[in-house]
């Protein structure tokens, strides 16, 4: 017999729809790779923040744990550097209309899972792979795969129409660092360094405390390449001073707000580095028994972290089948088409948008649409909120003269 | 200087649209082949009654002329006639949560197209055919294709995919009528005549005052067919007869009511006979400039009058056009593809389920449906508030398997 819902995955999509199902007393069980304990170590999964319609589904949900006041953060600064001789660097905020909030996964993620248990949610842990969605199937009514992780995503075709580059255009390197003071007002800083790549800063919550991410999305061949390649564990200060030195060179921003004597990587396991190509597949497939298998999360898409939508797309994901599901809980081609086609603008708008912004060279119409920022509060406000909204960032962005008209309507046609 | 929108066309969704934009201060302009004055006169343009959610359109944009308590109706009163000896026909009511209100065009239509003049509305009046759009497309942002007249629908190639049917599946007879009481509560009478066809009685508010509209939709080589060839004209009192006998035959939940001393046609022009084949046309074209034009109303889709989603989805498609064109007013491939699929859920559910509804020999999940509004006031109830929202019907109708599951929630499985 069918028990509603089958989930694998316990990362941000299958937790947000494991408790969005749950509280809509719909039978789920989460098939989790890893126990709850085991999901609060390890290395770091991520640097991600949740904006505020991410938190926002936290607040329906009852997961929301983190004050917002105090863990929460409330704008963006901007920094960019001088692209060539004569051009000044930039330095510019924009406000979010309510705050985000950069919690570490392995705090946020174990808790949402005990969440859902202490609910009464089954939660079985092993390993599933692509082999066992079958057998899965056959206890199910409906099999969402929120994971990319031991070759899921691999059951949903790529969408080479939604996939512009074909390896990674930047090469990673996030952590998290003690000795690195928070920027007034609290929020995270975007430093730009043309022609070698960005640095994300963001406050981040994790068992240490209050730390600070540095996310480095490093141009392939830029000088902060290195980056992506040096050995934390060979000689943990001579890393810490090639970070401290590249924060020098290249996000001066961050830098002044980083005290030599206290800056650390806060241990070992908080270090990832690799470099990934942005993919989207297809939204559901057919199983062989006539069943269907949705993909949300890493599943679905995998988008560059340099925007930091990934997360906020697969909760975003997560919330509208779960609504769906609540809707019309008939688990045909028409259920899985509906779902596809809800969700499609924002999905398609986030990775478009962060293609366009690992982009090489920079589009002229971004560039054009950053100095408007640094001249424009109101143009960087939008811009900044708009991380809530990435249909409507795409609506700015999409072409350029889509970003012109935004312009005129700012008055700045 | 391109000034707004263009919209070709003053029926209901040309006219819904212009409202709209013109309360939300967007420079628009109709084009309408009738001044106001004609749009009052001639013949009857239709049978249709808008549901509620169209009624809430109205009271948005501020056209609630006819208070809904009284001109409005209440609920489906439902006839089947026997399909076969020893199988009883069935009488049953359904409920909608809120009224619907049938107004006869002739008066509807002018009345709006004052309200949109008075509050200083720009209305041209002449003909428009296809080889004017590209001077109107010049002058406008956007050009919007609110009628099927002129050939206009032709800009917009067929979709086959939508398409099951290359001929008219009814011939129709719409007339209104004198000497029909209204049923109590005062409500639609949907009469089906298994192999003939199906009558609507519709409580319709005409110049006349309160009226009957018949809407007879004939199966061809049904014993109703000859409504649709009846000339009134060579003899009205004949032609009234014979609808009266086709009444007593074959529609008798209708007959009851009327009153042959006072049956008759409210005037020579008060009927309208013909047949459509029901056409889905692509949601919108490149112009030769390089500029946009999306269909709406009967240029987008023409669907047959048996449930009376016409008007309705025409409303429903002007109103999505113009919140859409208030939150992003980019008029590029974009947009198009936006307008496309925001409605395409509601719509296509539409055209679906009213394929559905003129299919020979009716679906057998059809006919399991009926029967269970006939055991379940819960279940005729819902069929009947999803005049509304035809995307809702369609979750229950798509597949026999879906009516099963919705026959299954109502404890019918």
């Amino acid at each position: 017999m069918a028990e509603g819902i089958g989930i694998i995955g316990a990362g941000v999509a299958g937790l947000h729809l494991a408790l969005y199902l749950q509280q809509h007393d719909i039978p789920v069980i989460v098939y989790s790779d890893q126990a709850t304990q085991q999901m609060a170590s390890g290395r770091i999964r991520n640097t991600v923040a949740h904006h505020h319609t991410t938190v926002a589904r936290e607040q329906a949900l009852g997961v929301d744990h983190w004050e917002i006041g105090q863990y929460g953060y409330f704008c963006h600064h901007h920094a960019l550097g001088s692209p060539g001789p004569g051009i000044p660097p930039l330095r510019f905020p924009g406000d979010f209309e309510a705050p985000s909030r950069g919690i570490d996964y392995r705090v946020y993620l174990p808790r949402l899972a005990l969440d859902y248990q202490e609910r009464g949610g089954d939660f079985r842990v092993g390993p599933v792979t692509g082999a066992d969605v079958p057998a899965l199937a056959g206890r199910h009514e409906l099999i969402v795969v929120a994971t990319g992780k031991a070759g899921l995503a691999g059951m949903f075709p790529l969408r080479a129409d939604k996939m512009p580059y074909d390896k990674p255009m930047r090469r990673l390197c996030g952590g998290l660092y003690h000795g690195v003071a928070y920027s007034a007002p609290k929020g995270v800083t975007m430093s730009i360094a043309p022609g070698h790549g960005e640095l994300l800063e963001i406050p981040m919550f994790s068992a240490e405390g209050f730390v600070t991410a540095l996310l480095f999305e490093n141009v392939p061949g830029g000088a902060t390449e290195i980056l992506a390649d040096a050995q934390y564990g060979d000689d943990p200060k001579a890393f810490e001073n090639l970070v401290l030195d590249i924060l020098r060179a290249h996000h001066p921003a961050v830098f002044e707000r980083a005290d030599p004597a206290e800056f650390r990587l806060t241990g070992p396991d908080d270090l990832v580095q690799g470099a990934l190509t942005p993919t989207v597949r297809q939204d559901y497939v057919q199983l062989a028994d006539g069943r269907w298998a949705i993909a949300i999360g890493d599943a679905h898409t995998v988008v560059d972290p340099v925007i930091g939508q990934g997360a906020n797309v697969a909760s975003y994901e997560a919330w509208e089948l779960g609504t769906l599901i609540t809707e019309d809980p008939v688990f045909d081609e028409r259920f899985c088409r509906k779902a596809a086609a809800r969700r499609a603008n924002r999905v398609e708008a986030t990775v478009d948008w962060t293609n366009l912004m690992i982009g090489l060279p920079p589009a002229p119409h971004l560039l054009r649409l950053l100095g408007a920022m640094s001249a424009s509060r109101p143009v960087a406000d939008e811009f900044t909120n708009n991380f809530n909204y990435p249909e409507r960032q795409w609506d700015i962005l999409a072409t350029p003269e889509r970003t012109d008209a935004f312009l005129a309507r700012h008055g700045m046609g």
